[in-house]
């Protein structure tokens, strides 16, 4: 591999997704991607005492559901990355501490999907033969860890999120026969002096724009070599703040630009407000939604641009903005 | 580089660690290793508000500290990893917003510095020219988030170990003469039941020994290869159950092992119970002390091995016994 223009890594031998796994919670069943996921739960808990146990159980069994599939024994995954949402990550140290594959945590808050994709694409070109990637989030462990008690009931404000409950997950290959992963745009740190929790979309929207931007200048592309150009989770508001940044900067993406947490639930009947979130979000629906497309070649050029908002809940209090980061990858069958 | 034996990376162009930094608070500048640290704070805040905006403002110093040293532009610096303890690692991303370079975010808890190193290097052979990897912590700020309020002056048990305050920094290089990062052993999770939030040593001392035992077994090395074994903070109980556990899988490394979080604070007059922990230990330990011993070669073959205890403060709430993981990376002059 080799890194071109400003940020952009470019992969001579471009490694391989094998396959990906999905597992979502009763309302992302309930949304129009439903029949993507490799299973639906009935209920938050699946069994659990806890949501931070239920969590940890989603990403282990989605987990083991991909390399179930792949058909790859674990024994012969060289490394893992994985993280998620909830402090010092648990869901994923738990969740995975019994796989016994060597384990490197990230945290990218909910662009971490497309950070694993992107560290494994580099370990699969440069000395793995296969890596596993995964992330998860729960909207109950969430709630609690970042606003308020569930139980309070509290009205949410049109610009929030609905985290998204699931884990989504992808075994890379160096070698294989597609869907490639052909350039990794990693995101620097943006910070536009968004102060609003509940407006996340607004906070990470620049840092979209920023990836995106860069990496078209670093690949020579214009945005309409994408089938789609598909973004984290910047919902409704972020989504449209989205399109305007990049026509501000000359760029049209109204055409083939979506938003997985806008794709994940529906707008009129599930009563989410600015769409979906968390690392599930686009975890789930790029290894559920859009692994399908590209796998049966309906879709043959994808750019999936995750993107995460890396505060805390002190942070807030403390009068802090918001940083947001974007890290974008394209994926492609030749 | 290949991957060689169960699960080390070995490096046929290994590179180099050009330059490190590091800054540390007030009870660390006054212990046995105050002359080898870039600089040392008379108080925990650091004329910030708040601990964790202190801890922020002294990573930012630290890394700025570095590129400064290793008169490398930050603009000729490809990508950088850091991650810290503090809830979604705001330290690392509040800390390092304004520097531009691409970021990706880690969490290994205490082993967050030798993995950001490991991956590093990764780049660095790969892809990048100059690759920034960082990490910090902050006794208070810690204690705030995992324990008590300090204010409530809670006795601290026999076991318990000491959060240092710092930060440490490295620049890794492509090109460079050393010393080079030679082969890398990434850790897998082990959890063997442990359930003391305030015995980490113990925890994480089985994960040090089964990353040592397998990099032994991948390289074909023995203990008495290295001039120095270093663990990253499994204090002084963590180390003696490291050496019996050697001991009892036939391993003796009495005569040239020892750990950070022993070295960094007095036994005898700094009364910190069972020695230094946290991200900075292992960070600080290198960047200032065992560094300066490689640069001088007066060490010339070092395997630091950080180790990190994978819970949080819910987990051990919940029952949750504390999953360990150690990385290893061996670090030679030629």
């Amino acid at each position: 591999m080799e890194k071109i223009g400003k940020q952009t890594i470019k992969f001579n031998n471009p490694p391989t997704i094998v396959d990906c796994a999905s597992i979502v919670g009763p309302k992302e069943a309930q949304g129009p991607l439903s029949k993507y996921f490799d299973q639906t739960l009935d209920d938050e808990f699946w069994g659990e005492k806890t949501w931070e146990k239920a969590e940890s159980k989603i990403i282990k069994e989605t987990v083991n559901t991909v390399i179930s599939k792949s058909g790859i024994p674990s024994t012969q995954i060289d490394c893992m990355f994985a993280g998620d949402l909830l402090n010092q990550c648990i869901s994923s140290s738990f969740g995975l501490r019994e796989l016994g594959i060597p384990f490197f945590g990230v945290f990218g808050a909910c662009s971490t999907f497309v950070e694993s994709l992107s560290l494994g694409a580099i370990c699969a070109e440069s000395f793995a033969n296969n890596v596993l990637c995964a992330t998860s989030s729960h909207f109950c462990s969430a709630e609690k860890q970042f606003r308020f008690p569930l139980e309070l009931g509290n009205q949410r404000p049109p610009t929030s999120q609905w985290t998204v409950t699931g884990a989504g997950s992808a075994i890379l290959s160096k070698n294989g026969d597609g869907p490639y992963i052909t350039y990794v745009t990693p995101g620097k740190i943006v910070d536009f002096g968004i102060k609003d929790g509940n407006n996340m979309g607004a906070a990470m929207a620049p840092s979209f724009a920023d990836t995106l931007i860069t990496h078209l200048l670093d690949t020579g592309r214009n945005p309409s070599y994408y089938d789609a150009i598909i973004s984290g989770d910047l919902g409704h508001i972020g989504k449209n703040i989205a399109i305007d940044i990049l026509k501000s900067n000359g760029y049209n993406i109204k055409n083939n630009y979506n938003d997985c947490g806008v794709l994940i639930f529906d707008k009129e009947s599930q009563d989410t407000h600015s769409g979906g979130s968390g690392c599930a979000c686009c975890g789930t629906v790029f290894s559920g939604y859009l692994f399908k497309q590209l796998k049966s070649r309906k879709m043959k050029r994808l750019l999936l641009i995750a993107t995460g908002a890396l505060m805390n809940s002190t942070t807030s209090q403390q009068g802090e903005t918001i940083p947001g980061i974007a890290h974008a990858i394209s994926i492609e069958t030749f």
